[in-house]
């Protein structure tokens, strides 16, 4: 075990040392305060120079009190402040993240930022973070899929990562089960997981059948525009059930299984997917083949690069 | 919209064509098809080169008639597939992985393994993915601490990613409270995310209270021996209050937040973690000071290089 020593204030304290009476010189120094999402040492250096902490105001009260002074230091970086605050929410459409929030069923839930950015991961890894989802029946390929575009990207120097619908069971989703609203569920955290992933600077392929709409399009709401890229794998239900690969279009034909996709249960397609891959017609493509229309795709709109 | 289009069968079904009867041109060809965790084609080619497809059968009986053949296929490759199965269990310890299985609540749940795997990603990266686990009180620094952790990583070319308690309740943790099973859920999802991100390669940095020992001690068990980096960050209560840098203490003193760490609910320090970072005695520590503790046992422990 490694133990490091270092003693409590003033030092300790000036982690968030109060700035109530101007910058501190430790947050001049360290760039550690922020002040309602203004990094206050942005006034005197530049921000990706410095660890910055999120801080607000505990009390309206307070807030109110120190009301003129913080007027003063907006004035000269609100710019900045409309920048920040469109980034992030650029990064979270249809969120609004302000520092102390209520959030969901937690209260006073603070919101931090981090100096190494999204861009600066994707500069890192020389690509942009972004969501690949596949959707489509079972046994329709998309594990397949989802494997050979993992290696086409892996050859390439890309950083990719596949959630597996049945796979994430196995663990972030062991509490869910089939019925409806943990379907809903199971598909609300692969995104939400996905986003996380995307953020980080990694190309996420999720692989899960997503039946309805409305999850899929729940998911396409958290990406920032373009980065969320829907795949429908495109292949007849009678095709999927000729191949069965798992055996459970036999069980749902035999009543074994309840609610199941295509069988009893409705697969909508998706209306404006950005890429769909088709097993009809004449024309065998192999799932290298179809990763490769893929891969076309991301090389076009620029994601193979930073 | 991209559109693909492909013919249905002989192709389309042959990605998971039946292969009673011995191994498929197809299973050959292509190496897609997999018999209770055997790649098939590893029997003529090397796995790496595939793309392979889990695949169990349907039905006891069916597996039963085809016993012979399988039981001969078995034989060449039984010490890969042990390989194999050790691979996952380590990756995944205190799991059962079979192919098809019932998993918490949901039943006939398929393993998908993938050709491109944890050491490849890591080649790329020329990293270990890892969890560091930063615990500690309510202001005792965790978050500035992370940035400036994956601050340095980043200086150093590496790729690392911060699961903040508070921002992850902005999304995947959206639906739970503060109650004492929502922060245990809350933990283990997060400890769940993290494994994900450990096996992308990413060392991932969590940054949240995590009081409870058992909830921590989960979360290691999910990663490989070793990858769960546990990091104390050991500042008094006092000091955690004294800056108290979003006001909560003062609420929960005031009794307008119940079971607030340290105040009405216990922190139960770790009792064997791997770094404790100390705010007590003589010196002084920054924030960067600290995260170079980490980067160093991350150093001589092998995880910034492949």
């Amino acid at each position: 075990m490694i133990t490091a020593k270092a003693p409590p204030p003033p030092c300790a304290s000036g982690f968030f040392r109060k700035i109530e009476s101007g910058p501190s010189p430790v947050a001049e120094t360290l760039g550690l305060a922020k002040l309602r999402g203004i990094n206050v040492a942005g006034l005197y250096r530049s921000r990706r120079s410095f660890v910055s902490h999120a801080r607000s105001k505990p009390t309206k009260a307070k807030e109110n009190a120190g009301a003129s002074l913080i007027d003063d230091w907006l004035k000269p970086i609100k710019a900045k402040e409309d920048s920040d605050t469109e980034e992030r929410a650029a990064a979270f459409p249809g969120k609004n993240l302000p520092q102390m929030s209520n959030v969901g069923n937690a209260t006073n839930i603070l919101w931090h930022d981090c100096p190494i950015q999204k861009q600066d991961r994707q500069q890192l890894l020389q690509q942009k973070g972004c969501v690949i989802w596949l959707t489509g029946l079972s046994g329709s390929g998309k594990s397949t899929i989802a494997c050979a575009l993992s290696r086409s990207l892996h050859s390439r120097g890309k950083l990719s990562y596949i959630l597996d619908g049945d796979n994430i069971r196995h663990g972030l989703n062991h509490d869910l089960s089939f019925k409806a609203e943990d379907r809903s569920e199971n598909i609300r955290r692969i995104g939400e997981v996905a986003k996380l992933f995307a953020d980080a600077g990694v190309i996420c392929i999720t692989s899960l059948i997503s039946p309805y709409q409305k999850d899929r399009d729940a998911c396409r709401a958290l990406l920032p525009k373009g980065d969320f890229i829907e795949v429908f794998i495109d292949v007849p239900l009678q095709v999927c059930e000729a191949r069965d690969p798992k055996g459970l279009y036999k069980l749902a034909r035999a009543g074994k299984i309840k609610g199941f996709t295509g069988i009893d249960d409705p697969y909508e397609p998706p209306c404006s997917c950005e890429i769909v891959l088709q097993q009809k017609g004449n024309g065998c493509k192999s799932p290298s083949d179809m990763a490769e229309i893929v891969i076309s795709y991301l090389e076009e709109n620029g994601y193979l690069r930073a």
